[in-house]
């Protein structure tokens, strides 16, 4: 696997790897890597002739109160993880090279959309996000790019981007990968204790009895995001942000009359540290009466 | 030359020629095509193996008093005058296509680029122009996208987030075309009446007064400003939008310093027609007097 950092650099290798008929899989990252991210270079590693993982710890995507300046920066075993893989390119650019000076033009996601879940407690992150994200499409020119579902609402509105400025490309969103104890890994389970570590299991377990509810029959919202919330409510190192219950395709809040996919999305902290996580269940339409016309026609 | 209305078709037609090794040259417009915009498709065909125009009145540009429902539409003149060119596609899409439900994510310009010159008067219209263009560059994908200087500032945003957004693409700005009588070509040109027809040549007198007292050896820009306004001044029916002298490079007020180019950028209306034109002086540096230190080491 060949590192380059310089935006040229890039642009000559995909060039190539285009003038060799191979089809292009991109998978931006901001390093740090885990499973979550390895499964996605390979989905792309199995699916494309040529694969460009991107390391990049995009700084307007951050708030002024988060944790740009601590984020891990791990490039000698990122690059070893990669390698591994089967990655043919790591871009691993520097702030000055993707803003330039006067740099002032935005990728603006949908508010309706972009000001909800996470976006309510990060403003201008989905805007940080997209715009990098443009960029590196752009750079990379990518058949298909890949993200995973831990990031929900991001990869919503990625795809929602692809669509809406008509990108040529598929995006393609994996599931969340799991520690054993069921925590999404993320990059920034790296700041737990070993203790806070212990408390962010009682996500997975919250979204688990959701999920079981849901299994048993239950379709209304409110008593999903119930069950949940008591369990989060039995971890008292897990501070909440927000549980809700939306519609996955929309991401409109859900009603009792929802039928589809559901969303049940947690935020929330431990410690100093920020954890979120999501899963999609499956629900039937609440059972109706048949109506009375309908009855009229039965012989 | 081919038609087609189909983004499939469009990006089939493009892919085509791409994999034949042409290169590939957009030439965007809102129709209504005049010596302006086929100068734009000239120079493509000159330079590209495959020129695509496309002809979109891009609602999202236009503000809700402003000429939307009346822009003139005249789509086989405009394919009749293309034909001619050499133009070798005309990509003509209908709104649906373009602004699908839930459409939601907008390209924003540089807000202090954005809101000054016509962005003042006009709010959200180059975040219109922006996201639509964004949308043509990755519908054609092209090698060379081609503006006129007309727009100036438009050309500047566009540029600006070519650069920002690393768009993989050459922004080709050409000088604009004119009437006998100096009025820049304009699709509104057509709302003129004879007589409001021969007032809008002020314009052109004025960018042209200014433009001699640059020449005649001025380069205070409020002195240029002041030659352009006593010429606008003598035309009671052109009623006066903006003048303003600005750093061409930069589109900062120019100075008594600046050095370099400056944009005289002119808007207003005649009758209900809003026409802008600009021209681009070039000054030299302000003789300034040796200083004191530089003269202190004169032998």
């Amino acid at each position: 696997m060949r590192t380059v950092t310089a935006i040229g650099e890039l642009r000559t290798a995909v060039r190539q790897a285009r003038s060799g008929g191979w089809t292009i899989g991109l998978v931006p990252t901001m390093g740090a890597l885990h499973g979550g991210h390895l499964s996605l270079v390979r989905a792309s590693v199995a699916k494309c002739g040529f694969t460009v993982a991107t390391i990049f710890v995009n700084p307007t995507q951050f708030g002024p109160n988060e944790d740009f300046a601590k984020y891990p920066q791990t490039l000698e075993s990122d690059q070893r993880l990669l390698e591994d893989t089967g990655c043919d390119l790591l871009f691993a650019p520097v702030k000055e090279d993707l803003y330039p000076g006067g740099f002032g033009t935005w990728v603006e996601p949908d508010a309706a959309v972009a000001d909800i879940l996470c976006g309510a407690y990060r403003p201008g992150h989905f805007r940080g996000v997209l715009t990098i994200v443009a960029k590196l499409f752009n750079l990379a020119q990518p058949d298909v790019a890949y993200f995973g579902q831990k990031d929900f609402q991001q990869a919503w509105l990625i795809r929602r981007m692809a669509r809406d400025l008509d990108f040529p490309l598929e995006v393609q969103v994996l599931p969340t990968v799991r520690e054993a104890d069921g925590v999404a890994m993320s990059s920034r389970n790296r700041y737990l204790s070993e203790t806070e570590r212990r408390a962010a299991a009682v996500i997975p377990r919250a979204l688990g009895a959701a999920r079981a509810l849901a299994e048993a029959g239950e379709t209304d919202p409110s008593a999903l995001g119930g069950a949940a919330l008591g369990v989060l409510e039995t971890e008292p190192a897990f501070r909440l942000q927000y549980l809700e219950i939306r519609d996955a395709e929309t991401l409109a809040p859900a009603r009792g009359s929802t039928a589809g996919k559901l969303l049940v999305a947690v935020a929330g902290h431990v410690g100093g540290t920020r954890l979120i996580d999501n899963d999609v269940i499956a629900v039937p339409a609440p059972h109706k009466p048949a109506r009375q016309e309908e009855v009229a026609h039965v012989p």
